[in-house]
């Protein structure tokens, strides 16, 4: 119903914050491809907390443990399980939540839903945590696209308002893209990281947090993927990146922008470049009715500030029924935006292989 | 593969501008509601062209031809088909179309994906005609809501950079909704419509289009509907609204805003409002984990400008391998936006009734 | 829900026996392809009733017309819709099923499935005729695995208890494929057409009526096709052939014969023939783990007796609560093994396609 | 694609007979619920080899390691996720299997389908081993059920020809179900436990092996319960049953007996009992038009002896390209059948649950 996604290529994702493990089984996958590990492991330590001062002091080792679908590097054909065990959990630090829902987070949402027999600790099934498996399959996913010479990489393209350069809409380069896959704090303008770490170090010292936006490129995608109305480019890429915790918007091309265009300027031309058709401007993100032009595929996702934060907030006791106050004790990761590069790279992977 | 939607409630969507009909199967209906046909009609004239100076010469009569699941305004159970005739069509106008595609058109990356085979005779199956069977699928599943309580409307937030006002985050009135669902030029501030209609008009005088974003509210879901994950409400809202020709961007409460704000302007605080907890902002948009919170659920999509303008254009020849220039002929709707508000509202009351 | 199958190729089907159309929609179909109309004309003839004795009094002309998804005789790729008019229907002569529900029929069931909603004219959505658009389908879907020389026949394996040969396990020409597969009394030993004829005409004049077990083949399938678990051949196959009003049984290969020999008399060897593997016997039906071995795949599937008999018969009347006897007017066909041997061949030809 | 079951309960069930572990993903479980652990754990053991002299060698232990969706007893509403550990699996002895398949086993197929990457020690993903989290599964979806007074139970219709008898056709006690659902030798006459264990005996002395046929009931399943057409009870229980290695044909009530039935024996009269409808026989096994008429529903599933035996058979070499002889070393489980019992019963749960 939920935590699943795909027909081609089926993503199941599984666990809670706080239960004895996370991890996402993966139907689908062409036997006898070989994965390698190495680049996988790089695309989980990109999300994991801990590797510098914006991260939430919870250490995770993150390891994934194979349980079936490869063997040695080689993709069986079988469906691909890997499994995250979960360590160093206090679940004393989450009693009070079960009656005061935090602001921001899916707390009272799911109580409702669940008819309070969800597992609150840490957010369960809704935790963060839970992109860690999701990046997992995205890494699987991103390297099977790779074979066919189809690249994905974001970027930071703001955080509280201070703004990294944009893609170049018509011409974006593999090393770019490679540069930034690999980054754990991804900026085409690598001199906005220093005023990016301050605006985050300054709503920390606030007791508050900050959000952003991430864009994200798809490059060598060969014109006439994608299929016609709902299972178009747009709402494939829009379900898999709104499966991402905190996102609240997404737009391809010139976006929101293209609501103020003429038609005139929003059209992209076509032309022929060394026999292959081009467009000389890319309003569209690579993307007319809902099927790839081979440009390139861009969109933005706007990301809200993290939920936890350490002051004091009004909220209700659902217990007694009556308007309170909650404080959030321990520390609290002031901006995931960096950290959420490689999920939305990995829930685009998954989009797009399942669309090829 | 693409033109369905839903598992609980399947809406099949078939046609192409210039064949013989259109139409929709939804599988899925509860048998025994009764539907009014007239507030069915009432949706589709309301995306009806040819109502007033924005819309394109070409007539349609539109009437939906039920062929099963009906017994007089009863529902069976069985699939429902509406079929709509198409007639009046000029196919001769499209001859130079099967070689140069029209920039900001499907025509390319359709011809690419259907290796020539797809009908491009008035867009064929990308035509904006399509979302006539998508309004009828959409006015039966926003009756269904309504039998709940559920309502829908959406209205235009802007037209060529003019705007309307925004909805109320946490107080939309049952007779706003009333009005705006009703409308054919969908408005909360009445006084735009003229300048709205000037910007029309002058883009039209320029042989060119404007787009536009509209706003849409659903008032009185319940909390705890949605999934988490990738059955969230925002992805599967997205993925119907996607569906939409010519939508580019969604975004959900404050949107790409978030992205700028502080987690504590962000977070909506709780509270007690006659023993129902409500919030006291809804920057989130009434969803949260995905799931709704009781708040009405607000959202964004932007809509780019007709890609058919007038103006001599830059395409390829794709027959003679050599840029050229097109012109398209005949007379066009300047601004679609008007008449899309009734199909997001359509696209969203599907997307909620498979969640329900 | 329910009327819809397939995932690669989702079939559609949409109709009831009294409303003014029945039909399909077929999404997925590959564009480019080519339709010969006239084979798939031939394929509804072979289903249609009134072509000799054996069949129901009421005409049919059952010709589709194709609203979309073909230009010429040419798939463009979007969703291909074909719709059947219903004429001729005097719903006057089931009046009284709507208290007294058929004994064999789905209308109890129906009725309460659908709190008495549904439409229980000619057995509505339940009705035999609803076989014709899923013949329509299959005729489709089976040119498309003519291309690549997957050939699909089935023949009458026995009526009321009257046997046809079996098919050779191992070696079937296309000639008999070819001849079984155009027939509208399909048999292998034509010496059996008079003898089941006449068991036909016995229980006709009983006012009875008789079953069948209708043999199916596919030829020319490449070893490797299938999923496992849950998506093998035989459960694929399975679910579209339960699709088929009146089946209540199926067995591949030796069926529930395997299930009195032993492992060494059951397992086919494999064998190195002109240096491609074949198998000596084929007591597994040409499927291996839910995956094809290159053998002949064939399967049967039981028949039950038209439920529709002249003999008055108890049932209830759920209007007074009594106990009652129904008499059911007009003439009957007595047994639709026959014209059933077309749409066992759709079926399967649309759960292989999807599978391929 | 193909390990995965369900649209409202969806099944994802994962590993590989070698791999380190094997396991099952359930989405959509209802939050709140209880779950008896013991009681699944007594289904695991009714499958679990080595109970007795019938069983295969190999020991497991097969207790599930719950890593997410329960919080103590109780369904949290997340996915559920059960792994269980492969231990003890000597991979040695599977080498010459990658060069000569094992008649019977999908060794071949596997090779074709998945480019020979298959992981074939034991039969990889196609091992009987994978039905432990299909029982796993079977075991919660059943509870659930049963909280609706829905049972299922299965018996031994069969063994080497050896009959038990039937299931009375309108009358099944609770009492009944209650004995064969906790047997790991499920009969209903217990007289037939000597002379089907001589079957097997006698059949392994011969180094030759047996299969059967299992006869399973679902009680207390109200009218209306199904789909029509591809989503009716008997496809959706045919696709789950096939998903179990060894079952060849499934049949519905008196199945394939109904082909040599009258329409005037096989319709079963509505009668009514105490103010509810009942029929007076059950020939359809409680399913008319694809839904429960309350009556109980009765199926009957083939099972081909297991074909591993230890009679040297023909086979091929794959990589000589010559005819060749294999000899399967070990001591191998000469009839499953017992061992298929809660297999086929979890299966069945699965179906009804989905479709409930």
């Amino acid at each position: 119903m939920s935590s699943t996604y795909g027909e081609k290529i089926k993503i199941s994702i599984f666990g809670e914050s706080h239960g004895s493990g996370i991890g996402v089984v993966i139907d689908g996958l062409p036997a006898g491809e070989t994965i390698d590990m190495d680049r996988v492991l790089l695309q989980m330590a990109r999300r994991a907390p801990g590797r510098d001062k914006t991260a939430t002091p919870r250490r995770e080792s993150d390891l994934p443990n194979i349980l079936s679908g490869m063997l040695g590097n080689t993709l069986t054909g079988a469906p691909l399980c890997a499994v995250i065990e979960n360590t160093n959990t206090r679940s004393q630090d989450y009693g009070n939540l079960l009656s005061k829902p935090r602001p921001g987070h899916s707390d009272y949402t799911a109580y409702v839903k669940y008819n309070a027999a969800n597992d609150i600790r840490g957010g369960g099934h809704f935790s963060g945590r839970l992109t860690a498996p999701l990046v997992f399959a995205g890494a699987v996913c991103r390297q099977l696209l790779e074979k066919q010479h189809i690249r994905i990489a974001a970027h930071i393209q703001s955080i509280g308002g201070v703004q990294d350069k944009r893609f170049h809409p018509t011409n974006i380069s593999d090393a770019l893209i490679e540069q930034l896959s690999q980054s754990s704090f991804s900026l085409i303008d690598k001199a906005m990281e220093a005023p990016m770490r301050e605006a985050v170090e300054t709503a920390r010292l606030g007791q508050d947090s900050v959000g952003g936006v991430i864009e994200c490129a798809v490059t060598g995608l060969p014109a006439g993927i994608g299929e016609p109305m709902f299972d178009g480019m747009e709402g494939a890429i829009a379900k898999a990146v709104f499966g991402v915790p905190a996102v609240k918007g997404i737009e391809f091309g010139a976006g929101f922008a293209l609501a103020d265009m003429r038609g005139s300027q929003a059209n992209d031309s076509f032309r022929f470049n060394n026999g292959a058709v081009v467009t000389e401007t890319n309003h569209c993100g690579g993307i007319l009715g809902g099927i790839t032009d081979g440009m390139p595929l861009i969109f933005r996702a706007a990301i809200k500030p993290t939920p936890s934060i350490s002051q004091p907030q009004k909220t209700v006791d659902l217990q007694t029924g009556e308007n309170t106050t909650l404080v959030i004790h321990g520390r609290h990761d002031p901006c995931i935006v960096p950290r959420a590069v490689p999920v939305i790279e990995a829930a685009t992977a998954i989009a797009i292989l399942n669309l090829m």
